[in-house]
């Protein structure tokens, strides 16, 4: 089959990650670079952008610009939240079709990678030829059939290097510390904090994800045996870590209960996530360990959007791994005629080769930290996981030091 | 005047930094080239290691694990929010005077170094010759005649960079974003915020500080104008913000109102601060913005503890400062036979000197912001402050690059 003649979009959507414009870059030098590309076009946030024909003309943007972007967190083409249904895909086709659009690149989680699917079956009825290549990004790393997804790395440096500073925080000053970390369905973010410890008496001594149900009896109880043998306890805790069900069996975040509790209806997104943000879950959860175990120093962070556009804390190897996903979707749509979704395949430790995924297998799908991954108690993670995680977070990752010097004799 | 023979004690007080083992190391290594100094002792946990006789000896710490502990954040010997009354610094001088300590060491804020000055001045009165030196950290920045504090740079490194993200990341996602930033009574670390703006509609849009009274009709309003200029807003806040005074003219800060509206009675420490920690501030700034303004996306966050302990974001001027006066307190006391408190001074853009100022000149005082670096309508930092704090951050900020690209030419 020949190659198409035709333009490129490209477009980025839902949250920001740290590495997401490396995505954007690669695969936009890699697109100039075809002659079959007659132009590469951006959109505007996202497939907002598309309908509504916000298009920038990426074949004049500059190298030495592009390559800044590159190294720039969150998404430099603005992004979206809208979630396409099949009306609206209709619109982004016709916009395709108008304006001879042959190649469509979309950087995206789960729901991106559904409406690259939606549009890619629309194009297929209508007998418009069209490649379609879903680009991973995420950093709840909760994309099905990928090792891992781009822009997860570096967050979960950035939570692993926070937690390791915390760590030493506290060794001075002790106390309880819990980090309250992003994740609302799948605990992989918040069990990135394991990657802090060290030595055997380091936080996180304590991690709860929404892989196992929470109570919080429990929660005291691991407290204050921890407490009383470290003297200090720092918890990682999911944002999403639900301890009821509702009467259809869905899992009802404590965030959400104690939202309500206050008289707060928490919002949903066009995606019917409902918004976890906000200091409660953090307040309650320190509240409750100095009401019921009487210890004084309890402090609650709620690391919140910090987690996911940080720009001094990527790791080398996400840095590096976004940029080839976004040079291999070209190659896969431009040079081989193909359809899908990049996923990164792991084939040494540590070394990764990419391949093409069915749209319909990755689209809308949630993974979530597999069973070897979480310890028997549930509440912290493996080995298994930290080997997993471990080559992920790039060189250098910050000195964490424990001064080692003998006491000193007192005649 | 002969030099004194005896040993080092060296302690770290209040809350830790990124670079306060810097100071440690700089102290111990050049302590240790001193053939007067018969041992180097560091105590555990400030001057609570003193009186408890928990001291370790630093003269066998191998030089390796003290570089690799000067790059580590926090305070590697741990710390303490002790405050000593006369009765606690006689039992620091009898400890002192038992083994033969002639030289004093504190690295810490503005209590520690009214700790320093107790304990000379108790040794005076008891003739027993004694070295003091107070060596300056806090993220406050809040020492008087010092230039700035080191632990500062580092602390609004972090703060700059994670706004500066903040805003990449507000840009792809329009909203608006609040930061609640730590600073009781000063506003330094929140004003650090304003190195995140490259762009004139680069966030922070708006800053307030605890230097002037805060009204959160005038917030609305501000907020509202930034809003409809330019479809997003990003606001960085100190917790002490107040907006109401006592009786007694005392400044009560709005998080304060909002725990006891809560039902709670804020927690105070040893030395009376109020405990601000937690995001009931943070929480009720966004709802506010969402009931009053009609904004559906408004985020808040408290940066809480990530502030002065994460270690990914160190400064590098930091760094070498907090390195040297360390170094310089053991020159003034061990070479020079002098006390007090070691003071930074500006002495070119960029350049420094060093100098000993008297610890009662330092001692329980509070540096705010000078009116010259807060613009006339209170709600942002002037070029002046820009250009104050700009050398200290160090090199190789992250980068944070628009995309520069021409609209595509829709037929």
């Amino acid at each position: 089959m020949s190659r198409l003649t035709g333009k490129v979009v490209i477009a980025q959507g839902g949250g920001p990650t740290a590495v997401i414009n490396q995505s954007l870059v690669g695969a936009v030098l890699e697109a100039r670079r075809f002659p079959e590309v007659t132009a590469v076009w951006g959109a505007r946030h996202g497939v907002r952008g598309i309908v509504d024909e916000r298009l920038v003309n990426l074949s004049e943007a500059t190298t030495h610009n592009l390559e800044r972007v590159a190294r720039t967190s969150s998404s430099a083409l603005g992004s979206t939240r809208d979630k396409p249904d099949a009306e609206y895909c209709n619109r982004i086709f016709n916009v395709f079709k108008k304006h001879d659009v042959r190649y469509f690149f979309y950087i995206g989680g789960n729901d991106s990678s559904d409406t690259v699917r939606i549009v890619s079956e629309h194009a297929n009825r209508e007998g418009y030829a069209l490649r379609a290549i879903h680009i991973p990004k995420t950093i709840d790393n909760d994309l099905p059939i990928t090792d891992h997804c781009p822009g997860y790395p570096s967050a979960a440096r950035f939570v692993a290097s926070a937690i390791g500073g915390i760590n030493a925080d506290l060794s001075a000053l002790p106390g309880i510390y819990i980090a309250v970390i992003m994740g609302r369905h799948a605990g992989w973010l918040t069990a990135a904090a394991g990657l802090a410890r060290r030595h055997d008496d380091d936080g996180p001594h304590l991690i709860y994800v929404p892989e196992r149900q929470f109570s919080i009896d429990r929660y005291l109880g691991d407290i204050d045996q921890v407490f009383k043998q470290h003297g200090r306890c720092i918890v990682a805790l999911s944002e999403g870590v639900w301890a009821t069900r509702n009467g259809q069996g869905k899992e009802i975040p404590v965030a959400v209960d104690l939202m309500r509790k206050a008289g707060r209806e928490p919002q949903t997104d066009a995606h019917g996530n409902i918004q976890l943000s906000g200091g409660v879950l953090a307040d309650e959860l320190a509240d409750v360990v100095q009401k019921q175990l009487g210890i004084k120093r309890v402090r609650a962070d709620t690391f919140g959007y910090l987690q996911r556009s940080f720009p001094g804390a990527v790791s080398s190897v996400d840095a590096r791994e976004a940029r080839e996903v976004g040079e291999k979707a070209v190659h896969y749509a431009c040079g081989q005629n193909r359809n899908g979704s990049v996923v990164i395949k792991r084939t040494g430790d540590y070394a990764v080769q990419y391949e093409l995924a069915n749209l319909a297998d990755i689209a809308a799908k949630t993974r979530r930290l597999p069973d070897e991954f979480i310890n028997a108690d549930g509440n912290n993670v493996t080995n298994a996981f930290r080997n997993y995680l471990r080559p992920l977070l790039g060189d250098d990752m910050p000195c964490l030091e424990r001064l080692w010097a003998p006491a000193a004799k007192l005649e």
